[in-house]
C-alpha cells in the first residue's frame, strides 16, 4: 500500500495567495490494474500560470495542477516500463496511480542533462519561449526585442534564442543580482531593473530609440505599457503571461485598452500558450539540447528541497525569489 | 486667379472639439505649371481617423487631412487630363493646384454609381472594411463576428460582407434608427442599441452563448471590454478603430491591460489601416461595384451641404450623428 502526499486548492485564491488556501494532505493508493503505472515523482515544477489557471480548472479541493518528473516505480502498462522517466501532468502528488496515457509525455533522452529539464527548459517553459518567440514573434536577424520577466524560467530562454537569431535584445527583470546574470553571463543588450528604473518607456527609448520590433510579454501591467509605447509601427507582441496581475483581488484587470495606439502603429498582441504546440514539442527539445550541450543556451535553476516545502516555492514565484527555473525536488 | 477655401486646425484638439479648434480661410492659388492640375472638390469626407491623427502629423496651422473626389478642372499634366475624376489625398479644401501624383487616385469606373462612393464604399472606409475584414480577422463560413459602431461608414460594410461569406452577425449601434435599419434593410442577425443595453457582455452571450470567433472593433473602451470578454479560445479581434476614446483629454487610454484573458484564450488583437492594402484597392473596389449592383450590398450615406459645413459634420461624427458614411457635397 503506497501512500501519497498531495498539495490541494483548499480555497481558491484572493488577492496574494495565503497559506491557508493551499493544503497538504495524504492518501493511501489503490493497487494497480492492468494499464496502470505507479509514479513517484522525481521533480516537481511551480509556475505563473498556475494561479490564473487554477480558478478556471479548478474547484476548491482539488489537487493542485502541474506536471512533474516521474519515475515509473511499478508498471502493468507495457509502453511505460518500470524505471522510466515521464513528464506527468498529475498535479502536486509525490506518488499517482494512473492508467491514462493521455497524461504521460516520453520526452526524448537528455543524456547528461538533468532530468529537471523535462519540466524547466526541455519542458513547458522551454517550449513556451521556443515557440512563443520563433512563431508567434518570429523575430528576424537585426530586430529589436523587449523581454521582460526576462530572468525567468521562460524569459531567459526567449533572450537567449533571440540573441542566437541575431537580434538586439533590451530586458527587465526585478534584482541586481538577476540583471547582473543576464548582462554578464547570458550577455544580453540592455538590461534593467524595473525596480530601480523610474520611467520604463524612457529608458527602452534610450537602448533603442526606433522603437521595438518584437516584445516578449511576460509581466502585464505597467511592464506591458511601456513596451507597448515604444513598438515601431507593425510591431509583434507576445502575450505569454501577465505576472504582475495575477494577484489582483477579483477579475484580472479588465482596460480599457489602449487601442488607438494599436490601431495607429497597426501592432499586432498576441495570447498564446506552448501547449498549442505540443505535438512538435520534440523536434524543439532536439535543437535545445544541442543549444545547451555547445554552451549558446544557458539552463539556470532555482531548486527547493522537499515535497513539503512546494507550497512556499509557489508562492515565491509571484515575489520575484526565483532566478531562472522553479524547481522542487523531492 | 483661382481663389481657394481651406479649413485649417487652428488649434490642436483638447478633448472636445470645439469650433475654435479649426478655422475657415481662403487663399490664392499659383498659375499652374507644367505638370500641375487644377482640382476641384465635388465631395470632401470626414472620417474618425482625423482626430487622432491629427494629433500626430498636423501642426497648428496646417491644413486639415483627408482626401475629397475631386474634379481636374485645368490640366498641365497628361497623366490626369481636364474633366476627369481622381480621389485626392490633399485636405479640406476646394480648390488645390499640385503637381504631387502620390496625393492622386485614379479608381476603377463606377458607370451608374454615385462619385461620392469613392471616399466612402469603394474608398478609404469601403477598403479598411474589406480588408481588415477579409485579410486581419478572415472570417469562416458559420462563425459569429461582432461589430460595433455598426451603422458606421465601415461597420454597416463589415456586417453585410461577414453576412455575404456566412457568418453570424452580431452588432451594437447607437440609436434606434441606426438599429431598425441593420435588422431590417442589412439583416443583421442580432442588433443592439449600446445605449440602452445595460450589460453589453451579457447580450453578446445570449446572441451567441459560444462565444465570438471574430470581433470587427470600431469603438474600444468598454465596448472592446465586453466584445473581448466574449471570445472563443483563439478568438481574432481586429482594431480598426475606438471612436470611444479619441475625445478622451490627453494620452489616449492606457491600459491596465487585460493580459490574462488575451494569455489564457490566445486572443490575437491586430491594430490595422486599410491604406496597408492599398496596391491592391482596386480589386476588392470592382468586387464590391458587383455586389452593391446584385443588391448583395447596400450603401447608405449621410450629406451634409456646403465646404463651410464641414467642420460641424466632423463633429458630428463624435456624437454618432451619422448613419453610413458621413460626405459632404460641395
Amino acid at each position: 500500500m503506497v501512500k501519497a502526499k498531495k498539495w490541494i486548492l483548499a480555497h481558491h485564491f484572493d488577492g496574494n495567495p495565503k497559506d491557508s488556501d493551499m493544503k497538504l494532505v495524504e492518501e493511501t493508493l489503490p493497487e494497480l490494474k492492468d494499464g496502470d503505472v505507479l509514479l513517484e515523482a522525481v521533480y516537481l515544477t511551480v509556475d505563473p500560470y498556475m494561479r490564473p489557471f487554477s480558478a478556471v480548472a479548478l474547484k476548491e479541493g482539488d489537487t493542485m495542477m502541474g506536471t512533474q518528473v516521474a519515475l515509473v516505480k511499478e508498471s502493468r502498462n507495457p509502453k511505460f516500463p518500470k524505471g522510466t522517466y515521464v513528464d506527468a501532468n498529475v498535479g502536486w502528488r509525490t506518488h499517482t496511480v494512473t492508467s491514462d496515457e493521455s497524461l504521460l509525455r516520453k520526452f526524448p533522452p537528455f543524456g547528461e542533462l538533468p532530468l529537471s529539464y523535462a519540466v524547466g527548459a526541455l519542458g513547458m517553459p522551454g517550449m513556451t519561449a521556443y515557440y512563443g518567440l520563433l512563431e508567434i514573434l518570429k523575430p528576424k536577424k537585426g530586430e529589436v526585442i523587449l523581454v521582460n520577466g526576462a530572468a525567468g524560467a521562460v524569459g531567459s530562454l526567449v533572450g537567449q534564442i533571440a540573441k542566437l537569431k541575431g537580434c538586439k535584445v533590451i530586458a527587465f527583470a526585478g534584482s541586481p543580482e538577476k540583471c547582473k546574470w543576464l548582462k554578464d553571463d547570458l550577455k544580453f543588450d540592455h538590461v534593467f531593473n524595473y525596480k530601480q528604473v523610474k520611467d520604463q518607456e524612457k529608458a527602452i527609448r534610450e537602448a533603442s530609440p526606433d522603437g521595438l520590433d518584437c516584445f516578449f510579454d511576460n509581466v502585464g501591467g505597467e511592464s506591458f505599457t511601456a513596451g507597448l509605447r515604444c513598438m515601431k509601427d507593425f510591431g509583434r507582441i507576445a502575450v505569454c503571461g501577465c505576472i504582475s496581475s495575477y494577484n489582483d483581488k477579483g477579475e484580472e484587470k479588465q482596460g480599457p485598452y489602449p487601442n488607438a495606439l494599436i490601431n495607429r502603429r497597426q501592432l499586432r498582441v498576441e495570447g498564446f500558450l506552448g501547449w498549442r504546440w505540443m505535438a512538435q514539442w520534440d523536434e524543439a527539445t532536439l535543437e535545445m539540447i544541442d543549444w545547451i550541450r555547445q554552451g549558446k543556451l544557458v539552463v539556470k535553476e532555482s531548486v527547493t528541497e522537499g515535497f513539503d516545502n512546494m507550497r512556499s516555492a509557489f508562492y515565491g514565484l509571484f515575489k520575484g525569489n526565483n532566478i531562472g527555473k522553479a524547481v522542487i525536488k523531492v
